[in-house]
Order: C-alpha cells, then structure tokens, then sequence
C-alpha cells in the first residue's frame, strides 16, 4: 500500500487546525561568522516553539537530490517527488496564473537567435532580451490556426513564454527542441510515446508558421520549447487527508501548485502581513493552512546573507501573530535549501519543526541547522512530514486491529 | 530481494540466545513532572544495560501512523506490517485462543440493537451487555447449520463474539455488515473480489438465521460482522532464521500472534515471575524467546502514569533474573507507544535498548525516550530490529563475496 492510499485510509474528520509555515528555501550555509542564515537570526519565538516542541533535518526527494520548486512542494504535501513530475511547461504555466485544463500541453518557450543561412542557434536566449520585447514577440504569435486544437500564448519575462496547445485527445511525452548547445539547429518535436504523435505533429505546425512570423526579427527570430506537460492526474489532498486546504501564497507558481494538489488559493497582497491577515480572516473556513515565504528563497538566490536573515527575522516577529490564532499543530520548514553561498537551490536538509500537544520535547533549544542536527525528530524525508503533522492533530486513525 | 529473503538466505544455526523483552505500548509522553513513564521510573538494571549497550529510536510502521497490535508485533518480528495485514476477525480469534485453521475465516462479531419495524440499528453495541449475557446469546447461536460448512461461534466479553466459518475453498475479501453508524441498517455481506462469493452467501445466510433466533431479545437482537479474514500465508519464522522460537505471553492475542509467526507457545502463568519462570524452564529448549509484558499497555490506555511506571520498575527490578540466564543478545522495545496522556495507542517512536557482546556503546546513560533520541543506534524501523539482533548474535553470514 502506498503512503496516500494509508493516508486515505486511516485520516478521520476533527476538528483540530494545522499551519504548515514553508519558508522558502529555508536551509542555509555558514556565513561569514560560521553561522548560516537561520542560525545568525535573531528568532526568540521560533527558539521558543523549538524548545516546546521537537525538531531534525528533512530530505525533500532523496540525500545528494537538489530540488526544483515542483518536487520540494509535492514532496512536503505527502506526494512521491519522484513518482509525481510536475512538468516545467506546466510550472511556467501556473507560475503565470494561468489556469490550465486537462486537454492541455504546456511547454515553456525561449526565444532564440539563429543564423538564417545555416539554420544553427547562435544565442538561446535571444540576448536575453527585455520583458517588453518579449511581449511584443508574443503578440506576433497570436492566433496561430492549428487543425482542431487552439493554441494559447502569453510572456512570461524576458525570453521565455508559455505556449498552450488545447484539444481533445493531445497526449504529452514529447521530447524538447532545445539542443542545450549552440552551433546546431533546433530539434523536431517528437513523440516519445504513440499517443503523443498528434500534439507533436501540433507543436511542429506551430514552429514553422511562428518561426515564419519572426523571421525578420533580430535577435529573437526563432524559439525553442521545452517540458511539453500535461496535468498530472495527481489525487487531491481535501479527498486524501479529509480536511479543508488553504493555500497563502503571494507568488503565482505557489499558488498553482496549490490549486493543483485540490487547495483553496486564498487571495492575498504583497507582504507577509498581508498574508497573516489572510490568514486570520479565514482560520474558521479551513482545516489546514499551507502559508508560503518567497523572500528566504529569492535573498538566497541573490547570494544576500542579510537579506535572507532579515526575512527571517521578520517572520519570528510575526510568528506570534499566527500563534494568536491556536493552532492545534504548527510544522516550520522549507522546500529545500537555497544557501547564500550557493546562489541557488541545494540538496542540504531543511531544519524542521513540529510544535503540538502531543510532541515529545528534544534537547533543542534554537530553531537552526546545527541545533537541529541533535533533534528528537532525527533525519526525515519530506513525505513524512503530512503523516506527522496528521497524527499530531489527531487526524489518523489506528492501522490494523 | 525482500528482507525475509535475504534473512532466509544468511540466516545461520547457532548456539547463541536471544532475547526479545517486549513491553507492550512501552513509549510514552511527558507526565506531570516533565518526564515520561519510562523516564520517571527508577530503573537501575535498565539504565545499565544502556550504558553498556546501544539505545536509539524506533517507527513501527511508518512515521505518524498508529500502529494496532498486530501490525505493531509483526513489524518486531521482521516482517513488513503494510504488506502482511493481519485482519480483525483472526485477531479477535486469536484472543481468544481459538485454533484457526487454513480453512477458516474468522469474522469478529458485535451484538447490535435494531429497531423491529424499521430494521434501523438503534445501538451499536446493544447497550454493552455484560459478558454473561453475551455468553446466553452465543449458545442460542451454537450449531446454525450452513450447506457444505461449519459456523463456529465462541463469546469474546460483553457485546463481543468470535464467528468462524470452516470449510474448503472459503476466501476472503468481504465488505463488513457494521454501517458504523446507527439510523440505518446493518449491511449485507457483500464480496469485494469473486473468490469470496460463497463465502459472502454463507456468511448471508448465517446472519438471517442467527437474527431470527434473537428476535425476543432484547436489547441484543441482531448482530453485525466485521473483520472477516483467513490467516495470512505468512512465512515462519523458524524457517527464515533457522531459530527454535518460543513465545511467553500472559494474554492470548499475543500467543496467537506468535503461533502464526510460527513461534511455540510456551504455558506460562499470569504474572512476570510466572513467565520468568517459564523462561528460566525452557531456557536450553530454545534459541529465540518473545517475552512479552502486557501491563505497561493496559496501564498506558487507562491513563495511569504511575501504573504504567510501576509495571516498568517491576520488570526492572526482575531484569537480573533474565540477565542470570546469560542471554547473548537482549532487546529491549514495545511495539508501539501507549502514552498515559493519550490513553490509547500512538504514533510516537519506540525507545530500544540493545545489549550485547559486540554492540558499540554510545553515551546513553539512561534507558529512556529523550536518552534513546541521542542514541547511537539512530532512529530505526522496526523491521530493522530482527537482523539487528541476528547479527549481533553472531547468526548471520556476510552477503556477498
């Protein structure tokens, strides 16, 4: 039996609330003083729920595995990352709010530079052109007829686009135009499985007549596209666990995640308080409450150690507001790690906390990487973290007589 | 290759003696003054055989899942709890004592309340009637005749009963007649996969009759089904580990457990000096002994800390007994926590000690849950513990060349 269908099993109604409180790429490395961005922040609340409840390390998808945003999220909400591949034209899709249906392929487009003559790509990014340039390109692109599906275009930034093919019956397991090297031509789109031979024809339709339409262009006069995707038909979280699912989210590609996986996208502003007032204005319509931080993960990306302690900092002083509202179950973590010193994701464990009646507390007195290291919660994986924070808020029942 | 495989496959005879000390819902949660049962309980002979050995942490069944009792004793014995389900109604048999036999399946029954004219369940539990009244209505079920096999029926304790049918070519895989809830009338036994539909109409017919003969009663006039189930074709354990195993338990479900793992139960009285002597009796007869201590779980359900912490303290104080015998291998554990504070059966991690010759001893000074989370043997599975003990008892060869 697979870890959802147990979960199907075995959850009960109550009446209990959980926050899982996702710090985006929460988990750090050592800064210039030997702490890293979690641990140099000044955070007496979460030291406090530290010390009241029990934490450890967590894995997203496997030990060494960095994960893109799609496996850290379905892998924190109790789904199988290696079983459930949210495509990449998919994530550009929902990180653009666009609302996908299940007759639909997704790709991510990237406009490109190739040299007429030969036909070889000299730039793939099209000198990374500006958002307004992109835009005008998508505008180009428009109503490009295909026989018996419609195809969908917006800009995304810069040089990338979604590109949508919408029609009964399109399949997707489609291999990627992109080369990943200059010096060669774009690929044909192929069908990597039979029933995806007719959106492939789709796809290779679309390329010649938008490739005609921006021959004169420079330097964006061709384009490649990449993770042809559908929809995954990944069971929702409301039937699997029985409870009412919010998801607070400022940034798109969080949103669409959520609305994925069967939650209510709760509308929000700009800032974490606006979230926390989001928050507050629905805890009685809502069992569980996904509630998302961009800004760890954006200062990471950014290389900035002070920036992403800041965030930090300023979530552990709003952190009692959300303590305010009793929640019965608080879990705090990230969808993976994006150290400063990385400038980008990373495999390394997020620290991990579980704050509940029923915890046995550990010897952990400050939420970080170290401290958590010593935690009573040892070295979890991700999809134990939906079954944990269940059975805290006494929403599992017993398995087997 | 499946770990009992592999077991089977280095699994070698030997002279060693192992002993597994079970105490039945042994983990716990904070008391009053901070500590655990296992915590606040003076446990000399424990805490030194902590010392000398190895603690860590232990899951039965997977990270926020209750285990019930079977699950929680077959993952101890080495077996995957999520593929070898044990179903109720052999369990509520094995409680009992009752012999099952290849062609049985064994369904526990609950005497109900329905209301005469709209055949609604009124009451699920038929009031509780005492346990000598449900022992009235079972023999006016006794002897229910039924085409081609046999209704055993034998009285479990107040409204419960064990019903058993006998005969070849019975399957299981049946839908239960309890609509757990009351307004509504009990189900009619339907099968959830073809093989089982004789058995579905022979189950049918034994309920029509046995309803009909408890018509005047009242308040138990009808009954419903649950649980119905065949014994597992579980592999035995003397044939994977090449043991002579015997169990020592003071109450029945725990033998019947054991039987069907293939184990010898061994006649023991009802007290902890009872089965020590039994130990001590039967100690050169074999290589393997489950020795199982119930109160600790009983006193866990009735939210008795002290009671709980007392067992604890006996089994210590009985501890050298065990030890005198010079066991090769002794493993502390339970098979799932009953934490006094939850009064039932829970998710949370099972201490384990581990004493022997070639343990490597870490720092724990004190057999304890907050000791065993800086133990050196991590945190486990259950399933894991098996091979642990074999090999540590010098009983298994090297894998591979």
């Amino acid at each position: 039996m697979d870890q959802l269908e147990l979960m199907r099993d075995l959850s009960i109604p109550g009446q209990s609330k959980i926050v899982l409180l996702l710090l985006d790429g929460l988990g750090g490395l050592p800064g210039p003083n030997g702490s890293t961005e979690l641990e140099a922040a000044h955070t007496p609340n979460l030291d406090r729920l530290a010390q009241e409840g029990i934490s450890g390390l967590s894995t997203p998808v496997a030990p060494g595995i960095t994960p893109g945003s799609g496996p850290g999220h379905v892998a924190i909400f109790g789904y199988d990352p290696l079983a459930w591949d949210i495509g990449r034209g998919v994530l550009e899709a929902l990180g653009i709010d666009f609302a996908l249906g299940d007759d639909d392929v997704a790709a991510r487009g990237n406009f490109c530079t190739v040299d007429r003559p030969t036909g070889v790509i000299t730039d793939r990014r099209a000198g990374r052109i500006s958002s307004d340039v992109g835009a005008r390109l998508v505008e180009k692109l428009r109503g490009i007829s295909l026989p018996g599906a419609e195809a969908l275009i917006e800009p995304v930034k810069e040089y990338r686009f979604v590109l949508v093919l919408r029609g009964k019956g399109l399949a997707d397991g489609l291999s990627e135009t992109d080369p990943q090297r200059t010096g060669v031509p774009p690929l044909p789109v192929e069908a990597l499985r039979p029933e995806a031979g007719r959106a492939a024809e789709l796809f290779n339709l679309w390329l010649a007549e938008a490739r005609r339409r921006l021959a004169d262009e420079h330097p964006a006069n061709s384009m490649n596209l990449r993770g042809m995707a559908k929809v995954p038909p990944i069971p929702k979280m409301p039937d699997i666990y029985k409870m009412r699912f919010a998801a607070i989210a400022t940034y798109p590609m969080y949103r669409g995640i959520a609305r994925l996986v069967g939650m209510d996208v709760l509308k929000t502003g700009e800032t974490i308080e606006d979230e926390i007032a989001t928050l507050r204005a629905n805890w009685e319509q809502y069992d569980f409450f996904f509630f998302h931080v961009k800004k760890t993960d954006s200062n990471g990306e950014d290389g900035n150690f002070d920036g992403k302690k800041a965030v930090i900092e300023h979530v552990d002083e709003l952190l009692p507001e959300i303590m305010a509202l009793k929640p019965d179950v608080l879990l705090v973590s990230g969808d993976h790690s994006t150290p400063w010193s990385l400038k980008a994701h990373s495999w390394h464990e997020l620290p991990v906390l579980l704050w509940g009646r029923h915890n046995r507390p550990d010897a952990v007195r400050q939420f970080g990487e170290r401290a958590c290291m010593a935690g009573g919660l040892g070295h979890l994986r991700h999809t134990d973290l939906m079954p944990l924070m269940m059975a805290h808020a006494e929403r599992l029942t017993k398995y087997g007589a």
